[in-house]
């Protein structure tokens, strides 16, 4: 059932002991909406947990350690920023059709939850803001520091393509009720570990073009991870790389997984197709980001690789 | 003679045949209100010409391509973006003490001008919209667009700490008046040469630590320059990469110029002011970012630069 916000916040005044979750592998959009929400419940004089598959990443413990988990055996179960049931990770098995309601912001949306608040909005933080205002909650510091996070990390502080007048509307307001931007903005776009950075290094040597530097390829192997001291939940800047490069319509990074198999991430503009690409090698995905994975030798992969690549670029005008 | 906005209006309302003039190695800031400024000029029925010690990067053409310089003999010269006059680079000896007008947004302006407008404002460009609000002109696509460059490049795409919400606003009517944010965003932040992809290796190569990593410093020679195809006017990434290292209060870049001479382009966290370190080497700047030049050997310039920065260190507690 699709409810929209006012209808949502009947909804949850109509019940209480919350189980908040977040999808796996948590980002700054999952989290803010998550937290935001329980804010927002808590204000409203309910009872909340939060639960996530994987561990909040320590970055973003301004928003979680502020927050506190009531004892309560939950009752209403509500996913925020989670497209597909699947990305509840390891929490999959235990939740599956168990969702009462998905605040989410995904096209992609699998329609999974028995009430559902969707919008096509920039971040799943951006609706949670729009909620606050319909609960005539105020926007204090906490809760506008977890939404901004949430807008400001989906749209790569406001570079990406779906950035909006209206969530630049929204930081500005942010802004003004005295959240700490300096501090969100440097710890989410300014901070690179030193071992990020030596990865970057490895990663940038290995690059190599093909077909008129059309088609880029980064590798990444487990020798560079050690090396670097960095891992793959980091790097999520050098898969973007290869695609950002002037002239490169189709941009791939593959990595080396831990059971030898190796990753093929595909990132292309608007011309080229990820997803065919991936598609021909057994994978899947969007139309400019798409994945898959090969069980073969680095240099096999790579070259299925570029066979792929090159079907798609022949088909397109030079 | 220090003008309001309105002051200023009517200061160019009293004159005629203008000479706008960017600061060398042109930025998006510099070059997005001297072509704004011309297209108010225009519409004030003035005639104008643009000058610049160094060519207009490429990237700025939809900047840059739009204005037609009028014929006419310059008798009032307007700088902008321009803090202090040996930033007019080659076109110092021949306008030195000459500019009517500098309309300029760093608190390091050294007050060459005859008239001067200045507002601590992210930048320049947000000073020039007001300047358009002040005269009722209407802010079109192509006015707007110049104005977002200024104000997104000059703060890294509202990342950097000088974002303010005034910023923020400004850029969300400048969305709903129909500019092409996607493709200004793609341009300036998300597109990278393959020459300056080659620049940034050896450049990360170059990368080292002082005082227990809380200072960091690149070092970019005439000699990289060549070997990568790249030179100085696109590094601006590279500029800012140290600071961003983990546990980095200062960082810096070096850069050899063509007359010999080095060049530091200094970058600070909140703890540390880059202007200090920069004023006691004879430059200066603001607080989160400052620049000097010295002329002598680079051991020379880096001791002397490390020697400036660990003073400041010094003065902040561990």
């Amino acid at each position: 059932m699709t409810l929209d916000l006012s209808q949502c916040l009947g909804v949850l005044r109509e019940n209480d002991n919350f189980l908040v979750l977040s999808h796996d592998h948590p980002d700054g959009d999952t989290l803010g909406s998550a937290f935001a929400l329980m804010y927002i419940l808590k204000k409203l004089g309910k009872k909340c947990r939060f639960l996530c598959a994987d561990p909040v990443p320590k970055s973003f413990s301004y928003i979680f350690d502020e927050v506190k988990n009531d004892d309560i055996v939950p009752e209403f179960v509500i996913a925020v920023d989670v497209a597909d049931e699947k990305l509840l990770g390891k929490l999959f098995d235990e939740y599956k059709g168990k969702t009462d309601l998905c605040i989410d912001h995904h096209a992609s949306n699998t329609h999974y939850a028995k009430y559902e608040l969707l919008e096509d909005r920039a971040a799943a933080c951006e609706i949670i803001y729009n909620l606050a205002l319909c609960a005539d909650i105020k926007i204090d510091k906490y809760l506008g520091e977890c939404i901004y996070t949430g807008i400001s990390t989906d749209t790569g502080c406001f570079k990406y393509q779906n950035t909006t007048s209206s969530v630049l509307r929204i930081a500005a307001e942010l802004y003004d009720v005295g959240i700490d931007y300096k501090k969100i903005n440097k710890l989410m776009f300014e901070t690179v570990s030193k071992n990020l950075l030596a990865l970057e290094l490895l990663a940038r040597e290995t690059l190599e073009y093909r077909f008129d530097g059309r088609c880029a390829l980064i590798t990444l192997t487990r020798d560079m991870y050690e090396k670097s001291g960095s891992g793959e939940d980091e790097c999520y800047g050098i898969t973007a790389l290869p695609r950002q490069i002037e002239g490169v319509l189709i941009g791939a990074v593959i990595k080396e997984k831990q059971d030898g198999s190796y990753g093929i991430s595909v990132r292309t503009g608007t011309e080229a197709d990820a997803s065919e690409i991936c598609a021909r090698l057994g994978g899947g995905g969007h139309k400019g980001a798409a994945g898959c994975r090969l069980y073969c030798s680095l240099e096999e992969t790579k070259e299925r690789f570029f066979d792929s690549a090159k079907i798609t670029l022949d088909g397109i005008k030079k």
